[in-house]
């Protein structure tokens, strides 16, 4: 990267507040250790990926803290769609380290397993009984919740920015939603020099990610004009630098805008999702898929089901990504032809997923809470047939 | 209204979380007594605007304190531009009716001085140490605040929405930025309800004023998507919405969208402001004018010398509000024929403001702080210039 785009790349930077304190930019990741110290926090423990851990800009930031004489625990047992048992296993590893603050640092799967530790180091039922379920969040003692720094490694999911985590629970082969408003970590440090390592698979699969959120979100039935224009402009920075950072991931002023678009989409879908998400959370929990990934093969087979109830939301997205075509006819060729240039596969065949348990899972789309943000309610049977189109072969 | 229409505003409500938790509604002013009681306040001070006390709204929401027994005080000696002995004294009815939270109803004005209030109640220094610069907000006593629920009655402001109060300081003749991130209100509820009885002249100079607070935020430098996107979304509103508002003031549709385009724009401009709050500071302190008058006013002329700098930013808006002319001038051209269709004067001579202190106002201009969210960088010479060619005749 040559210094001119270095220097835009640095000028993407700034202290935001909401939806909650968001420190951004590149290099950013070095002021943790000190934001630990100003919040009195001197044993944090660090829950991340697995793959993580041996990367030199954790061993750096490990080497910061020791050097700051702030103790750090880490934990990093976390699997890519992460269970009831990892988060036990972090609590235990929290409680036994007698840890006062969570340091949140990986994807998506790293980013829930750590927010889950946090909301259950102080709590007297099991997790599942705060599942995303009516008042259930009610049941929380808010009083017990580990203080949390959140800092994404990845662009897509924006867990950093959200108040639940998404955690498989074995025995129901179910991914359960976990919400507390007070799981929203309350610091968030994005920078974009993290997601530079990121190979260009998981990057085309997390951008689009955070596509579909934006897009799912604007969708969604209901009034929230403010997540409206968040997603709009997510949606516009996806499509203006998902391309780009997947050509060359050591583009920065890409990966940066890349790094927003993902919290912003994030933000926007507390507004609502749909039945994407209702197919992609049990096609996860079944097949322990890539969650960006079988959000970004379903979306053309959704957007085909749901065309009549949104042409004129698609128009107004097509207008804003100056598409060729503006119309939701133009938006639908896009998407396909922008998700072939990401290398993206066109079924889940092509992932190894058979139409088999179609029925089922028709059955669990249905019941997935994203569900009720499509804009058509759509039946067990419609989603069984979107999802057996979507396998293809 | 036909019920269909009143279905269609019925419809245009949600409770969201950022940039906090908002009650969105028509009716849902009726909630406050059971909110206060949800969170423990029994004795809350209602702070208002001094022609809202005897308006029936206000009446019915008296008595529903009442026939729930939570006692409530009403201060209501709040001048349109408040100033210092306001909120000196609304503490003082604070302390002395040991009251436990702030219930701020109203336009700008109110919200700020109870913003304000609520911060002064537990401080040892006096409000102008407050101001913003610097770090100045870190020697506010944060433990000491008032839990403040807010409820706008005119759509444009936002205060419900900000972290901050512009107080006069009268020995100055100066609007003063009074800040702490804990001043925005933990609670607002927005009924667009009670802005249905607003003169149409208040309607189009608070819209006005919302949609500057949108324009300057998305024409601010600095790298904030997601205020980009909330900015486009509420000028997008406003432009749809604010004549119709203007012209039907019972228009409940239109009076909704105005109300959340309102928190939007306060939401952007954490960003930035620019040259036209730059200048309507100033002039708001000087002559006891209306704020978003004055901002409507001004308006057109700043864009004129802004316009070099900001091209591509208004083909962008042009383009999103759909404008006759997707371009920079035909931008410029539809903000003069817009103001017009809301009656808003040409110039600053029609409401009596002379271009005698026009040096001093370019000083006071180039040193307020929302000058430094200008596009470009303009002097005191400059901003005189402007004044004086906004003054007219």
């Amino acid at each position: 990267m040559v210094d001119k785009d270095k220097n835009a790349a640095l000028a993407l930077s700034g202290n935001w507040n909401y939806p909650t304190s968001i420190a951004f930019g590149i290099g950013k990741v070095q002021i943790v250790p000190e934001m630990c110290r100003a919040n009195g926090f001197n044993n944090p423990l660090l829950v991340c990926d697995h793959g993580l851990v041996d990367l030199p800009f954790v061993k750096t930031l490990v080497e910061d803290f020791s050097s700051k004489s702030i103790s750090l625990g880490i934990f990093s047992e976390v699997k890519t769609n992460p269970t009831g048992r990892n988060v036990e296993d972090g609590v235990a590893v929290y409680k036994q380290g007698q840890h006062d603050a969570v340091i949140a640092l990986g994807g998506g799967s790293a980013l829930d397993a750590a927010k889950a530790i946090a909301l259950m180091i102080g709590q007297n039922r099991e997790l599942w009984d705060f599942e995303d379920e009516g008042d259930n969040w009610r049941r929380v003692n808010e009083s017990q919740l580990a203080p949390v720094i959140a800092i994404p490694t990845t662009s897509g999911t924006g867990s950093e920015v959200g108040r639940a985590s998404v955690i498989v629970d074995e025995s129901r082969e179910k991914k359960v939603i976990i919400f507390h408003p007070s799981m929203m970590p309350f610091q968030v440090v994005c920078d974009p020099q993290l997601t530079v390592g990121l190979p260009s698979a998981i990057t085309a699969a997390t951008g689009v990610d955070a596509f579909v959120h934006s897009f799912e979100a604007y969708c969604a039935p209901g009034f929230h004009p403010m997540a409206d224009g968040i997603a709009l402009e997510a949606m516009r920075l996806i499509k203006e630098n998902l391309v780009v950072a997947y050509q060359d991931g050591s583009d920065l002023v890409a990966r940066s805008n890349m790094m927003v678009a993902s919290t912003m989409g994030a933000t926007a879908f507390q507004k609502g999702l749909g039945g994407v998400h209702a197919l992609a959370h049990p096609l996860g929990a079944i097949y322990d898929k890539h969650h960006g990934l079988l959000n970004a093969i379903l979306l053309p087979y959704v957007i085909q089901q749901n065309l009549g109830a949104i042409e004129a939301k698609l128009e107004v997205i097509a207008g804003y990504l100056q598409l060729d075509k503006v119309s939701a006819t133009g938006f639908l060729e896009w998407i396909v032809s922008w998700r072939e240039s990401l290398s993206i596969p066109a079924n889940l065949g092509s992932i190894g997923i058979s139409a088999q348990r179609a029925d089922e899972i028709g059955e669990f789309a249905v019941n997935d809470p994203s569900a009720s943000g499509n804009p058509v309610a759509l039946s067990a049977t419609q989603y069984a047939d979107i999802f057996r189109r979507a396998v293809g072969c």
